[in-house]
């Protein structure tokens, strides 16, 4: 989200006032001032953070309906929206000031609203805001002064929003008499409130707090309005001997909390005491106001008329074992149930579901398929080492009290439910490859399993992967998807989740933002594997490599990231590896030394993506499984890709977890996915 | 996609050309047809299939940016669509016919371009569509005939687009003279073709399939433009002794073949010899020439200068599995690695596809966040019946030829790797719900397991889950968000992939549109168990139920299916059920006879949804644990839930395979998962 965006415009003109109502029923604050240059009359909506500008009156309305409230203020369906683009177009014609032929927009209209609430769909949109102030401008200067039925109706309920009556004062749902200016607005009805969501009919109705405190102007055009909010108190203190109660309430919508100050006369108030601790549920009923703080622009006071407190549940201080104070992140662990209410876990539960949200987008939208690769398999070409086996024998032989049924010595597998021995899969990539052989772009996103008995931080049991695999396609084919899919993650979550990477910034990694900033910034450093180690050959008599640089090697640690941070500064893909430290499948180039894998490597995180271009030829193929020491037969469905129609394709994974450890700088990947497992851990 | 839209203008129209070059560009073909009615000028956009319309140039031109080709002709991000909408609205008042101040504009518009190759961003956009013809108009009219030098090449580049070139003919990119309106305009790059995948480089760039074939116009504004395709063979047979061949390509794009017919003097035409039979695959470059069959409207035409066919793998036709005549759905599953290349098994891959990002779509529009369960667990309070084992000591055993260790007559899970018994999930609700207590609004859709002994053709052993969990909300909210999730993926679908529809209703269900029109027609009937169970009564006599109807009874599949197809005609929701029948999470209801619990029933399926109310209440929730014979500390992450801050929330279940045997009309739950796992099968 961009920073506090600035309406250039003067204050008297329609054009302004059009907007500020649009803005106001998009939940957006604009700042208003007036041009400083005169001359013709000027607009433009100038959006801080992106230094961007945005110029004339409709462009600035759609743009407010479409960045800032799509569904709700633009209409809801690509018709709709149509529709909505009629009306601005129609209203800038035919409503201008004066009108040309007011009598026949009148009959145009008054037709059109004969069967409606509004001019499109079931909600006040930008249209509605653009025509009725058009309209209410023309009938204060003595024009369109007698309205026909449906346009009264329709300028009346108009003039009942809280956008119209927040911006156009004096506005009176009467169309009879444009010139009496003071008389009193129509009464909102008590349930109406901002952002009410749409599935909280249980407590009456609620905003959500982002909605609130994460707003571009930080709520301030809400001041004045009767909000309830429901969440969880991150802290509570009395004030004022008892009399005021000060709570900082959380939802989960975001990392920021909204500050409530309950007066003890309060409905409500009274049921409150002792039960409300960190942790403690509530629902608050009160006005916005600003804040006389400075750690917040606005909070809700609950007092007077029409206020409430409802207290869900409470805690008892003694147990809960959640404090003000930070907790360290092996503790958290502990709490896996409780530790979405902390704020790394709740910022870090954000960002994961953003940068899935932004993976389906990215390879939807390139018309890739997802594809939903099996987990149990039994084939036999995935090889059980280091995989977790599935069974249903050993649970049958305890109910029994029977040892294992054994044949020849070896368990029966006959008696397993797959009569075969099942492991849980460690890639969906051969799977997802005869998906691509037949629909040519796919992917898969899913959880993959590595029984290793690993206990570092960069090591799950139970991990989620993206697998893309293109056909028609080659390795540099593969590194611009790679490419251009980070990028698109990182950028979403930037446009979309600013307050939870302030948090990561401010606690987790100093300067992550201008890391992430600099990953977006440029193409990234392609090299081949080659090049990759003359380059560190050069370098290592100032480097002190652990590990001596020499071609055929693995690169380690080591070595990438003093690619990534040293020597490009930037993320880098190396391509080209030698054939030997590389899976069988990858595509044997021309020199016969190397394959056509790439790995992309990022500065401070090291490796995030590895990929390849895979061997299509079969008599190829044939000839690296043997050398591996590997059967033929087990692959026999993964060559008969290569027997029948066999295409140029590629395709690369990601480990999720991995990236987002790159987007939010968190070091421990435990904490970056809901409930971790690893070796003994596989609770909750 | 509606049907063919149909543009209602004069032809002559510097608006109706803007709007025919910006559609070239969507790759939208439109119908143009002159305004019936003589009077003032009127220009509309009929969209036949849903009896919509949209007026005004600048609306049209905006519904074709949005609706059929967003991000690439409206501008990529909202600032550029934002941008695109400024021009269009500067367009519109300063190079109006004739303009007030065409020095002013000029000058304006120059200093934009000083760096740019188009208006806005790196794309041809409906805003140059739109100031490139009206520019070009004022010349052609002797206005504006000395262009400055940015604007010039502005011009030029635009009027070199293929769109521009196929609209206006005579246009030339030289700015200099307006007048001469024959000479040729520049010769497109030969790389430069339609819809030009980005990640095809290793073929030298291609078209999808369905670009051509499966758009508005089947392809017909494509004729005369040269395009590459690859894809597999689904027929191929020569003709003419051998001098041509004509062939079915399919890229899995669509549904839809494109027809190829090949002449044997083409580049590469020897080389098919004897290999190119069904599953071969091969790239062809050739014109799109109508067709003369009356079966698809164009086909490609490989002859002559530039065009080229290249194998990429053949076949052996003995060997190859799949033939052109249809397949049982039981012999594709013994392919299931190449029965994607099947028509039924593409269209249910799309779909599928389809169905999960619209499930995304629909969850994060509405604001919640998406949370990835564990699939491991180690949690007592699963249950192990029906689970399937998830172990590593069973290999180690093998490996060191050894039974399991054993203590106590049990095996010794302190030597497995989770040390203790562990299993994979079969819901991912009771983790979720520790998310939705954190964050408010959650779901979570992920791989569920049922080790049960099923030969259905309704159950699998492992399948996928939408499982959605929200705070603050009771039954009613539930059922409102059942409601609102199922009518979104099914019009996701409807109008996204009319070609898979239409396969399924051809080859699979009779009917199957009109029943998902029926089931986004009117809201859902919903009723209580209680009413239900009166309707059924009622209606026994003459439905002949096998087992007769009982209030306290579990309503068998001739009860759902007879409410949801007899009486309601429409999905039903039934809730508040006995909770004798009912899990003990599920909130208990003030008659204490009932619980909180709901089910979807849709017609033709069955249930498809099952959802409730959560306990909130520890003192309920603990007794309905006793009650139900299960150990409270069991579950102790669950009722700390209820001991620090419960609140009122509710959540459903989703089979995923169900979602989409409703939308495709599959019957056999096999077939919607591209590799199904049953007792006995696990391969692949």
């Amino acid at each position: 989200m961009p920073g506090a965006p600035c309406l250039v415009a003067s204050p008297s003109d329609v054009s302004t006032q059009k907007i500020l109502v649009a803005a106001h029923a998009a939940g957006v604050d604009l700042r208003l001032e007036a041009p400083k240059t005169p001359g013709p009359p000027e607009i433009r909506l100038e959006v801080a953070g992106n230094k961007q500008c945005v110029r004339y009156a409709n462009a600035i309305l759609r743009f407010i309906g479409r960045y800032y409230d799509g569904v709700e203020v633009y209409g809801s369906t690509f018709f709709e929206s149509a529709e909505v683009d009629s009306w601005l177009d129609w209203g800038e014609m035919e409503l201008a000031n004066p009108p040309l032929q007011m009598e026949q927009a009148l009959e145009t209209l008054e037709k059109h609203l004969d069967q409606r609430v509004f001019l499109v769909g079931q909600r006040f949109t930008i249209a509605d805001a653009s025509l009725s102030v058009a309209l209410h401008s023309l009938q204060s200067q003595g024009l369109a002064t007698s309205l026909p039925r449906a346009t009264k109706r329709w300028l009346g309920t108009c003039m009942a929003q809280e956008a119209f009556a927040a911006v156009i004062k004096g506005a009176k749902p009467s169309a009879a008499s444009a010139s009496a200016p003071s008389a009193p607005s129509a009464k909102p009805k008590a349930a109406e409130q901002p952002f009410e969501d749409r599935y909280s009919s249980a407590v009456g109705g609620r905003s959500e707090i982002k909605r609130i405190v994460a707003a571009e102007d930080q709520g301030k055009s809400l001041v004045g309005k009767k909000v309830s909010v429901c969440g969880w108190v991150r802290t509570a203190r009395e004030a004022d001997k008892g009399k005021i109660m000060f709570v900082q309430l959380n939802d989960g919508s975001t990392p920021l909390d909204i500050q409530v100050v309950i007066d003890s006369g309060a409905k409500g108030f009274d049921s409150l005491k002792g039960k409300v601790g960190t942790g403690a549920s509530m629902k608050c009923t009160g006005e916005v106001v600003a804040s006389p703080g400075g750690k917040q622009a606005v909070e809700v006071l609950v007092k007077g008329d029409g206020s409430e407190v409802i207290l869900f549940g409470g805690v008892d201080a003694k147990e809960y074992p959640l404090s003000k104070k930070g907790h360290s992140h092996e503790f958290l662990r502990s709490i896996a149930h409780l530790r979405p209410r902390s704020n790394l876990i709740g910022c870090v539960a954000r960002v994961r579901s953003a940068l899935a949200y932004a993976t389906h987008e990215f390879f939807r939208s390139n018309g890739f398929m997802y594809v939903h690769t099996p987990l149990i398999t039994a084939a036999d070409c995935e090889g059980a080492g280091e995989m977790f086996q599935v069974t249903t024998m050993m649970a049958e032989a305890e109910k029994d009290g029977k040892p294992l049924p054994m044949v020849n010595g070896k368990f029966d597998y006959t008696k397993d439910f797959f009569q075969k021995p099942a492991f849980l899969t460690v890639s969906g990539q051969l799977s997802v490859e005869n998906y691509c052989c037949a629909l040519s772009k796919v992917y898969t996103f899913g959880p993959t399993f590595r029984a290793e008995n690993s206990h570092t931080s960069r090591h799950l049991a139970e991990f989620w992967m993206i697998e893309p695999e293109l056909a028609f396609a080659d390795i540099h084919d593969d590194m611009n998807v790679a490419e251009d899919y980070l990028k698109y993650c990182v950028r979403y979550v930037m446009e979309n989740h600013k307050q939870d990477l302030d948090f990561f910034e401010d606690k987790i990694e100093k300067g992550l933002i201008k890391r992430l900033e600099n990953l977006l910034a440029e193409p990234f450093a392609r090299v081949t594997y080659t090049e990759a180690i003359d380059i560190l050959l050069k370098e290592s008599p100032k480097a002190n490599f652990q590990v001596p640089v020499e071609w055929g090697m693995d690169l380690g640690s080591e070595h990438e990231r003093h690619l990534a941070e040293k020597v490009f500064k930037k993320p880098t893909v190396v391509y080209n590896y030698p054939k030997d430290i590389k899976a069988f499948y990858m595509r044997l180039n021309e020199d016969n030394k190397t394959v056509a894998a790439m790995d992309v490597l990022a500065p401070a995180i090291g490796e995030v993506i590895g990929g390849s271009q895979r061997e299509e030829r079969l008599d190829v193929l044939d000839r690296r499984i043997t050398e591996m020491d590997l059967n033929p037969q087990d692959y026999w469905w993964y060559r008969d890709l290569r027997r029948y129609g066999s295409v140029p394709h590629s395709g690369f994974g990601l480990g999720f977890e991995r990236l987002i450890m790159l987007t939010t700088g968190v070091e421990n990947i435990r904490d970056v996915i809901p409930y971790p497992r690893y070796p003994g851990h596989a609770e909750f």
